[in-house]
Formats: structure tokens, C-alpha cells, sequence
């Protein structure tokens, strides 16, 4: 089987006047045996969302998070561990209850948006008015929604891409404050997922300026649902809310780098990462504990093979990814004098996987060396994509800097069935689909690590 | 097609001597085609959860349920539809909340069972103890429990029938007392359910005479695994329970009962029936507002079908049903000198469907009989059963006193998913499935109401 595999690839390796040595295809072929045999990523999941559970960035568990990943790191024998600090902003969730008063009561399934304000002690009681979806509620007329609740009932579509979250996730993020410019008393949205459980999505919100700050929530579908089929019976139906929130002030939390020293390369960075921090009421382990756990085995499976690449792989678990990409700005700031040197960037934050395409941003003249290395990925099942990648969310930061990056398309079609709820716990992750994943990443790694092309100037994107 | 159908069953009823008139096949025959064609059952499963919700025995949704089914049933066009008092216990869930303090501090979901009693207000802390099941607990010694709390990890076994729920839910109902015999300061059990999803199930248990009250939670099955592997890496699990109940005064609740007046045999009766009660958390989609859907739908068949049965066709939707069968036995008490004119009984208690057999308790000399009317359900893709039923929950308190009855059994293959928690709600229903069932009960209670067998006498079950 390996000699097969070996024989096949020196091939095709020839075929496309391959960037990479024989020597260093030798290896990832190796190290992918070596990586689809191992459970290493599937046991670090379990160990981060046993151990520490949920770790919201600013929460005495983020805290106990970037411990973790220290030891952990310097357990694993990276030649370098180090943490760089990054000021996070803090906000807990309290208490928080919903019914339905008028004209059928019966309590209801909710939960705050992150940043979401309370309500006062005793609640609001209001009349809802639904929209399909937000625009609808910006067509709104001003006034209309005086003291009204808004709901927006807009369902998100299911894709292996996730290509459904982008329509819906701006009422998430800007509805409370459009809601609050017609008059509203707060907002009660369908959650941003494609269950059809009893689970509240959360997720972050942002205040405009200058409008009333109103209490975000969601509901679950089935309780958008009963909203709407309410609505279709009574046009008026009363809601109390009750929300109780506190927002601290930052906290200071941290990146978690671990890094496998270069030889000849050294000061050239590979660079791979996911994020630390989690939602709150899951223990996140499809977002992002199967990140983390497809990069830092990754990283493993090079270290325990005794390998030295010749750039520097290093690895980043990111602080505060779901309130704002915080530690990823952090990060570009902080390496600003060394972003010349990333070699190419990627980041895993969309499930434990299978990958099945990967994605690029390079220049224009090295699309075939990109695509001689999306070829030694074939056998792993994944198929090369376009040249559109950001990177992921938190490497999303460096593309307009000019940084390089791949796009390991995880399968995300069950992805949102558990984003940001209770329900991302481990039974979540498949074994076999984190383990396909991170020996995608052990081999892409391995391969940018050593690869001899040059993939700058990169396309600068633009949004 | 329907004279197809037609020609078939003629012939096969009178191969097997029918106990059928050729016109009631016929028009049981017509029925069916109806009730296929018909929403009704998912439709009433739809208002009853939308316009009413939960409803918990004693509780101001469990007096609208009634008040929405008597004029449910009035609206419907029954000859008679009145209310029979039930004297039913009174509990209401408050706030919960549980945590993991050490050594890996995190919430966890939990619920209270029905009846527990509530923690003291700063709730209780103690180090937890697995057993991997009842018996384990049973096994051990005095005291060995003192101060602790007892965790019981029992993985109930999925099935179509749900013999899975017979060997976990014992330790449901009698858990907590015998923790407290041993010296334990609470019970927390893993859900009686079948499901991976962040729901812990709730469901009724009693504490034994003399024994300390102690308060009686579930885990979901998600946090089950997660205590499982916290204690591989720590035998020390300590957690925080905090759990606020109310028991309040009895409250009078009603069976709500509907009649088709029979014609020649109008003392005689045929009596399907559902309860109307639900647990808090969700809105009694599939527990049981499917069943009550199911057999309202096969009377709103033969009433909108203007037919006269020749028996009295009986629909009970029973009160209570979750606290202990409180309904049934009050209906058993208020009809003991009717009881003998029970033609038979059935019950739809386990979800939506669809119905794949169907059992029976008649006498051995009526089998042949019974047989001929499965006969007549085959082509709904019924099979004929065993002639051990019990009629279903609240029908089972009939068969001791002589009652015959038939058990339509419901496919229950993902009724635990959701049985007792916040997820039973109406997207749950299959539209098709529902319909089947209630085009099923539409047929064996036109059968019933005119079949020239009779069941009596039955072998008597004692248990
Ligand atoms: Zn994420
Ligand atoms: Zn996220
Ligand atoms: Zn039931
Ligand atoms: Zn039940």
C-alpha cells in the first residue's frame, strides 16, 4: 500500500515539474500513513472540552484554556512555547427567560446574543412583529416598531459549505440595532442554524452608534416556528423577556504558540492555527476544539516522526476569535515586522471535517506549484478548489497584508445543526472524519514547509 | 384503486368467515381512503401544541387543554362530549442549575424529575459517584453513599417497540430513594432516552416511605459522557446542584370525553383514547398530542362521514397521565359498573406512527376474529401482533377487570429521542406517519363499533 501510493505520486510528481524533492513526498507519504493511524486529533478535543469545557475569552475557563494548551504544547516537545497576551473584551451571559402571555402562554426557548444588553429586572412585555427577513425590517417605517419586539423568523440553508450562514448572520449582527432605529424594544431572531431542535444559536452582535442599545435574542426554530403559526391565528401576540447580562471590564487572555523550528528556512513561517476560545454554553468542540485538535496534531505527527522541515511551522491557537477576531488582530499587529516572512497562512474553524477541496490565495504564476500540492492530497479525497481563499476567520487578517494562505475546506454540512449552542459537545465529533482532517494538514504542512515555490505577490482581496 | 381494494377484501373476509358485514367493510373501506386523504390528526396535534403548549398536570395550560378540547370536541359535531372530575397531584418545576467545581469546573445540563424535592436555596455540593446502572447501586454497602452523590450511567437501547425503556426506567422512578438508603444526598441519573443532544429527559419518580426526600435530577446524555470521562482522568468529581421544585395543593383536572352514539348496540362500547397531559419543558408533540391527534382524527372521520356505529364509539382524553396514570384510574373508578360493557379499548401513546402491528388481549376462542380484522388493516401495512396487550398506558388499568383490548403499536424508533424533554414539539410529527395512524384507528374503530365477535372472556394479566 505505502510502496503504491509512493510509486504513483513520484509520477505525477514528475509530470507537473514538481516543487517539492522526492524526498520531501517520501516523507508526507509517510506521515500521512502515520497521521490517518493516529486518534491524536480526536483525543485533544476531548481532552480540551473534558478538562476545561467552555471558554468564553475573558471567563476564568479562557484562563484555563491557554494553561492548558501550554502545557500541552510543551508536553508535545515544540521547540518553542510561548504566549502573547491580547486584550479581550468580557461579557457573561445570566440569567434569561421568555414566555409567550397573550393569547397563548407558554414559555419559550431563547438565548442572548454575545454583547446583548439585559432587560430591566422585571422584563418587557411587548407585541411582536415578524419579518421574513432583514431587509424587510429596513423597509420598515420609522416609528412603526414603538414599543414592539422585532422578530426576524429568516431560516438559514443547509450547504456543505456553509454558504447559507452570509444571508442570514447580518440580522445577527446589525438587527437589534436596526430594530431599535424603528422604535423597537428588542430583538428576538431565528437562530442562525439549520437544526430543527430545541437550541438557541448564539453568537456575536454589535451596537451601532447613537441608537438605543435593546436587549438580542434568539430563539430556536421550533419556537420561530410557534411564533409564526401564532401569528397566523392572532396577529397579536405579547412576549416577556427577561434577559440578564453583564459586561466586565477587558480582560487580558492570550495566543498559544507553539512552534517546530526550521533549518535552512528558518525565519520563513508556515503557518497554522485555529481558535482557543469558545461560545459558552457548549463546550466547543466542533468550534473550535476540532480546530484545535486538527492543527496540533498536525503538528504532532511531525514532531513525533523526529522531522525538522526547513521553514518554521508554527502554530496559533487564537484568543478571542467568536467576540471579533481579537486575538488575530493582536496577532497581525504583533507581527507586523515578520508578515513579509509567512510563507502561507491556513486556519481550521468549520467542524472536525472531512476536508474535501482546498482552496488557495497565491500569485497567479504559482496556481501549478499550488496544484502539484493539492495533487498529493488526492488520495486523502480532497480536491483542489479555487483562489479565493481568506484563509479562515482568524487568518482572514492577512491576505490584504499579503500574505499567502490555503482554504482546507472542512465539510460543514451538519455544522450548523450545532454552532453556538449547548449541543457542540464532543459526541459531535466524528473520529474518523477529524482524523481524514488533520492528516490533511500533517501533509499540507509538511509539504509548504519544504516546498520550493514562491507564491507571493498574492492577489490583495478586497471587501 | 378503491374497487380494487374493495374486491380484494370481500374475498378474503369471507375465505376467513368475517365476523364483518360485506357493508361494513365497505364502508371501512371508504374510511380508510378518506382518512388518507385527510390532515386532521397532524392538524389537531398542530393547534393543540401551538394554542395550548405544555401541559403539566394542575397547572392553568392544563386547565386550557381541557377547555380547548371540550370545545374541540363540541365544534367537531359529537352526539355527546362531557367532562369527567380528576383529582390530580400539583408540581412545578423552578430554576435549576448544576456545575462541575472541580476538577474541571463547568456547567452542566441537567433537569429535576417530577416530584423531586428542591435543593436548599445555596444547593448542595458533593463528590459524585458512578454506578453504571441500578443494580450496581442496589449492590452497595450502607453508607457507603454518605455525603456523596449518586451518578447512575445507564445507555437505554434504542428499539421500534421501545424495550429499551422497561430496563433503565426503574432507576428513574426509584433511584433517589435507594441513593438515600445508602446515604446519598441526590440522585443524578443519565436520561432515560435514546438521543446524543444537549436534553436532559424529565419524567416522573416517588420516594419510598421512611427513607430521606432527596432532590432527583438527569443528566443529558451528552453531560453523562462528559462525567464518565472526567472521573477516567479524576476519580474526585465534585458538582454543584442547585434545584427549586414546588409542590402545591391537589387541583381538579377533567378526562374530556366525546361519544358517537351507537345504534342497536348503543350501551356497548368501543373506547380509544389519548392522554391530554404533558410534561413542562416542551409542548407534548409526540407525548402525547400525536396520540390525541390520532384517535380525535378516526372519530372526526366517521362523524364527517355521517355514519351511525352500531356500538358506541367512546374517545377519552385522559388527565394526568404522567403523574401515575391519575386520569385512567379516575375513569376506571367513575365507570366500574359500565365496565363490563367495554367492547374494547385502545390507546395511542407512543408518538405519531406509523402503526406496523397490532396485538390484541381477547379471548383464545375470538382470535380467528381478531385476526380478520388485521386482516383488513394489511393493506396500511399492518401486521398482526401478539394477544399479550395491555391497551397502552391508561388502557392498562382495564385488562384486570376483564376489559379487552388492542394495542396498535406505533413505531417508536425515535420516540426517546425526544420523550420528555424540551424537543417534543410538532416538528417532530411526520405528517405521513400521523396520518397513517389515525387512517389505522379510523378503520379498527368502525370494525370495532360493528364487528359481530365477541372478546370476552380474556385471560386476565396480573403483573
Ligand atoms: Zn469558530
Ligand atoms: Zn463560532
Ligand atoms: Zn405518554
Ligand atoms: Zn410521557
Amino acid at each position: 500500500m505505502q510502496r503504491a501510493i509512493l510509486a504513483f505520486s513520484l509520477f505525477s510528481a514528475s509530470a507537473l515539474a514538481s516543487p517539492f524533492s522526492p524526498q520531501t513526498i517520501e516523507i508526507a507519504e509517510q506521515l500521512q500513513l502515520q497521521a490517518m493511524a493516529s486518534d491524536a486529533a480526536y483525543q485533544i478535543v476531548a481532552d480540551l472540552t473534558t478538562e476545561i469545557g467552555p471558554r468564553l475569552p475573558g471567563t476564568v475557563n479562557d484562563a484555563r484554556a491557554v494553561a492548558w494548551a501550554k502545557a500541552r504544547f510543551e508536553q508535545m516537545g515544540f521547540d518553542k512555547v510561548y504566549l502573547e497576551p491580547v486584550e479581550v473584551p468580557h461579557w457573561e451571559r445570566g440569567g434569561i427567560a421568555a414566555k409567550v402571555t397573550s393569547p397563548f402562554p407558554q414559555p419559550l426557548l431563547i438565548t442572548a446574543l454575545g454583547n446583548s444588553v439585559s432587560t430591566p429586572p422585571d422584563g418587557i412585555t411587548a407585541e411582536i412583529v415578524r419579518f421574513a427577513n432583514l431587509a424587510e425590517l429596513e423597509a420598515a417605517a420609522a416609528k412603526s416598531l414603538d414599543g414592539k419586539l422585532a422578530f426576524i423568523d429568516h431560516k438559514m440553508e443547509r450547504s456543505r459549505d456553509g454558504r447559507g450562514y452570509g444571508p442570514v448572520v447580518t440580522a445577527r449582527s446589525k438587527g437589534a440595532s436596526i430594530a431599535a432605529s424603528k422604535g423597537a424594544v428588542g430583538l428576538m431572531l431565528r437562530s442562525v442554524g439549520t437544526d430543527s431542535h430545541r437550541f438557541a444559536h448564539t453568537g456575536v452582535m454589535r451596537y451601532a452608534a447613537g441608537i438605543a442599545q435593546v436587549p438580542a435574542v434568539t430563539l430556536s426554530a421550533p419556537d420561530a416556528d410557534q411564533l409564526t403559526r401564532m401569528l397566523q391565528r392572532d396577529p397579536h401576540v405579547e412576549v416577556t423577556l427577561n434577559v440578564k447580562n453583564q459586561a466586565f471590564p477587558p480582560k487580558t487572555s492570550y495566543n498559544v504558540i507553539g512552534e517546530i523550528s526550521g533549518s535552512s528556512k528558518a525565519d520563513e513561517i508556515v503557518l497554522i492555527g485555529a481558535h482557543l476560545d469558545s461560545w459558552d454554553e457548549g463546550t466547543g468542540a466542533l468550534d473550535d476544539g476540532a480546530g484545535v485538535g486538527i492543527v496540533v496534531a498536525a503538528a504532532k505527527q511531525i514532531i513525533d516522526a523526529n522531522l525538522t522541515p526547513e521553514r518554521t511551522i508554527r502554530v496559533v491557537l487564537f484568543a478571542a476569535e467568536e467576540i471579533g477576531l481579537v486575538g488575530a488582530k493582536a496577532y497581525r499587529d504583533a507581527h507586523q515586522a515578520e508578515l513579509s516572512n509567512h510563507y502561507i497562512a491556513a486556519e481550521a474553524d468549520f467542524g472536525a471535517g472531512p476536508i474535501y477541496k482546498i482552496h488557495s490565495r497565491v500569485g497567479e504564476h504559482a496556481l501549478a506549484d499550488f496544484d502539484a500540492m493539492a495533487k498529493q492530497l488526492e488520495s486523502l479525497g480532497v480536491k483542489r478548489g479555487n483562489n479565493n481563499s481568506w484563509g479562515g476567520p482568524d487568518m482572514s487578517v492577512l491576505p490584504p497584508l499579503g500574505v499567502p494562505v490555503a482554504g482546507l475546506a472542512l465539510d460543514g454540512t451538519d455544522y450548523f445543526d450545532y454552532h453556538h449552542t449547548p449541543d457542540d459537545t464532543l459526541d459531535k465529533v466524528p473520529p474518523a472524519a477529524i482524523q481524514q482532517s488533520s492528516a490533511v494538514y500533517t501533509v499540507f504542512t509538511w509539504l509548504m514547509a519544504n516546498s520550493e515555490s514562491n507564491f507571493r505577490p498574492i492577489p490583495i482581496p478586497t471587501k
